[in-house]
């Protein structure tokens, strides 16, 4: 077999063609979305009002093994796909071991992750509704940014509340999705009664993602003419859906290269990237075709997977979303200021929670300083300036492979290289000038129940 | 048949293994570099003490027409190279033209441009002869990212003299160049005479590219072991020739998509990207195979071809270095606060202000704000969000094409998407906000002898 190039891109011919259901390889189904009143499942009619009817029909659909990818959304995805997958030879050599590393990268478009191919889905069945705006929040700013950039190639207006540090701290990303002509505001603002409401209790408030959530969906239902929708970027399934191009484009680049991953490793927010990275692999695992290790990594300060409790909780820290049964660090908790800001999220999707708990995949956790000490040697060798969500998934691959050196083994790991990091310079910065601090929570600021 | 993809990747086999070199193509040679106090072309000798030596034999190398990419620079290639040959649907859609619109798009790399192809191999070839460290200047921040980003993939130290007032607005291209390991020091100086004089006569100064081209070439010749050497991303022989990679992959592209481009556009400020697009393309033209068009755009607000003289001059404002026959303003022009940080040059290559003279090349002029109103433009439908000096080459296409459509003219225009503009996004907000002003210098401001 001739050598494996650096990067593998797949032709636009060879992309997938339908998104793959991973809930539809399941046999034990994750439980349902209880409506908090009734402590039922949630219908179809009781989340149409919030979110598009065929991202509703998505999220509930738990059969179907795959979607056809409407035509349209191809199209937008071949501006910036198929993703490469990269041999990182040079991280091979630097960490001398006798594993071969690969990773999916996600990072090379405007928004700088990989949320844009949730974004494309989001917009465009908008659109295909016949809705005037879609709602949503955003904290570091990438789902915002990503949501912006579809909403200008599918000429649907797009509003996000920001969290009003990140608004602040981050001009910009706001300037990014201005200039994809979304509308910014930041959170909590004078816009809807739940920021009012806020802003009266707490004149001085930074903001947050629970509230900015809470004014998104309330500016979405409050619509008279009822044309306008809530979208969001992660934890749900329809989320896990769209995102699993990333695990079928990876899947199709490794079979053409003839290599079998043992190792999978992702890192873990509310499970977009990990959910869609891992998606055909965890398909043949639930099939019993497989016996690949599946390894989710998240920040100490925030552990959903490894100190979490699986149970039904709300989505949000207001209490006003369907309650979903997961892994939780209770909805009052409050992450710490991690970097990582698309880490920071107290639950885990749902479809992930379900496979973590019926042990078809392991957690693992690392404090941010030993994020970013491995994120500074990748870009040293690798090139390429990472995201500090990424960066986790980054450590995770370079433990693997010095514990594939220690053994002797010669594996193969494949890790998710979600995103850039140009707009997180200030927390590299705090990094090489030894002034970042790490913060585990205590059990008690986590709300076991 | 088959249709044309969206974004066309060579495969790393298909990858150029050398360097074009035009000087090899053209009969009529541009003048040599000159002594000052001499006025006779510079000897080897006279260069080595500044520039690494295997960078002089192909500075002053007029002779052959292909130059051997040594495999450790292939090899870093690799890591963000082949870079996408793209298919402008969306903008060929928007503007309702017959014309075919491609562009070389050389922002997929953390640098953000293409003057990683150029800094790859000058830091290789300064390993090669067993130097220690290499000095550079850097005004908007594209070259020092790019040197620090070799630097490390090679393990040279890499110490960047940023002007001020760059340095200061700009902390996270810095620091962007700290992650790479690379020394970053605000111009004027106090490590350097040039630096102390200046600081002296001006206490409050901003800085200058000028002033950090002196600091950074005393830096170099002042290692009293002789083991420091001055590195430059622009204007230079041997810039072309290292960005000569981008011409060739694309035309191996387009070759293989049974194309023939018509006009070929490029931004040029010093030239390297525009020298480096054109470069097969120019070869073919000179040897009177090819009748291709080839448009240089520049700012109005740095017209070096389209208002400046043809004749011998400084490359420097501090009159140091040897004097080039080039199309310049006067090496006293002091351009206005363009936001094209990067096309903000008082001259142009040698080669190409040959090649524009003997008419082989046109240029034409935009001001910053019609540019700005193209970059957004192209961003919304496009999705890439592009730097200011790319964006003049935007603006150019769109013309171009709205000219076919004029004329109804099907013809095939290729462009140099040469950066991303995540660092510029001040300038994006002076722009929406209708903040952004023009300046085209007077007659008077532009020193014609």
């Amino acid at each position: 077999m001739s050598e494996i190039p650096y990067k593998t891109y797949l032709t636009e011919n060879e992309m997938p063609k339908a998104w793959l259901n991973i809930k539809g390889f399941m046999k034990n189904k994750p439980d349902p979305l209880l409506n908090p009143a009734t402590m039922k499942p949630c219908a179809k009619e009781e989340l149409t009002p919030v979110f598009c009817d065929k991202l509703v029909d998505q999220e509930l659909n738990s059969t179907d093994k795959y979607i056809e990818i409407p035509k349209p959304i191809l199209d937008f995805y071949k501006l910036y796909r198929p993703s490469p997958l990269v041999r990182a030879y040079g991280l091979e050599k630097a960490l001398d071991t006798p594993a071969e590393i690969y990773y999916k990268f996600e990072g090379n478009n405007t928004s700088g992750s990989h949320k844009l191919n949730s974004a494309a889905a989001q917009i465009y069945y908008a659109k295909e509704q016949g809705l005037k705006a879609v709602t949503t929040e955003t904290g570091a700013g990438q789902w915002g940014t990503a949501l912006a950039m579809a909403g200008a190639a599918f000429d649907m207006p797009v509003k996000v509340y920001m969290v009003k540090v990140s608004y602040e701290q981050k001009p910009f990303r706001r300037n990014v999705m201005n200039v994809y002509g979304a509308s910014v505001v930041a959170s909590p603002s004078d816009t809807t009664n739940a920021g009012r409401k806020i802003l009266a209790e707490h004149p001085g408030t930074n903001g947050s993602l629970g509230c900015a959530i809470s004014e998104a969906v309330e500016a979405a239902v409050s619509d008279p003419e009822h044309k306008t929708r809530y979208v969001l970027g992660s934890v749900l399934d329809q989320v896990l859906l769209h995102q699993s191009i990333i695990g079928l484009e990876t899947k199709t680049a490794l079979d053409k290269l003839g290599v079998k991953p043992d190792i999978i490793i992702g890192c873990a927010g509310g499970g977009s990237n990990l959910g869609g990275l891992i998606a055909p692999f965890m398909a043949e695992k639930l099939e019993g075709k497989s016996d690949v290790r599946i390894i989710a990594i998240e920040p100490a300060s925030c552990p959903s997977f490894t100190r979490g409790q699986y149970r039904y909780d709300f989505c949000d820290t207001a209490k006003t979303t369907p309650l979903a049964k997961m892994y939780t660090l209770g909805c009052d908790f409050i992450p710490s200021a991690n970097h990582a800001g698309g880490l920071r999220y107290h639950g885990m999707s749902p479809v992930l929670s379900k496979l973590y708990d019926d042990k078809y995949m392991e957690a693992k956790s690392y404090t941010q300083t030993e994020v970013f000490e491995a994120a500074v040697k990748f870009a040293r060798i690798e090139g390429t300036l990472p995201a500090p969500e990424s960066s986790h998934a980054i450590k995770g691959a370079i433990d693997a492979a010095l514990e594939c050196k220690a053994k002797g083994e010669k594996k193969v790991i494949v890790f998710g290289l979600t995103g850039t990091g140009y707009f997180d310079m200030k927390a590299y910065d705090e990094f090489l000038g030894g002034r970042m601090s790490d913060y585990i929570p205590t059990d008690a600021e986590i709300n076991i129940e």
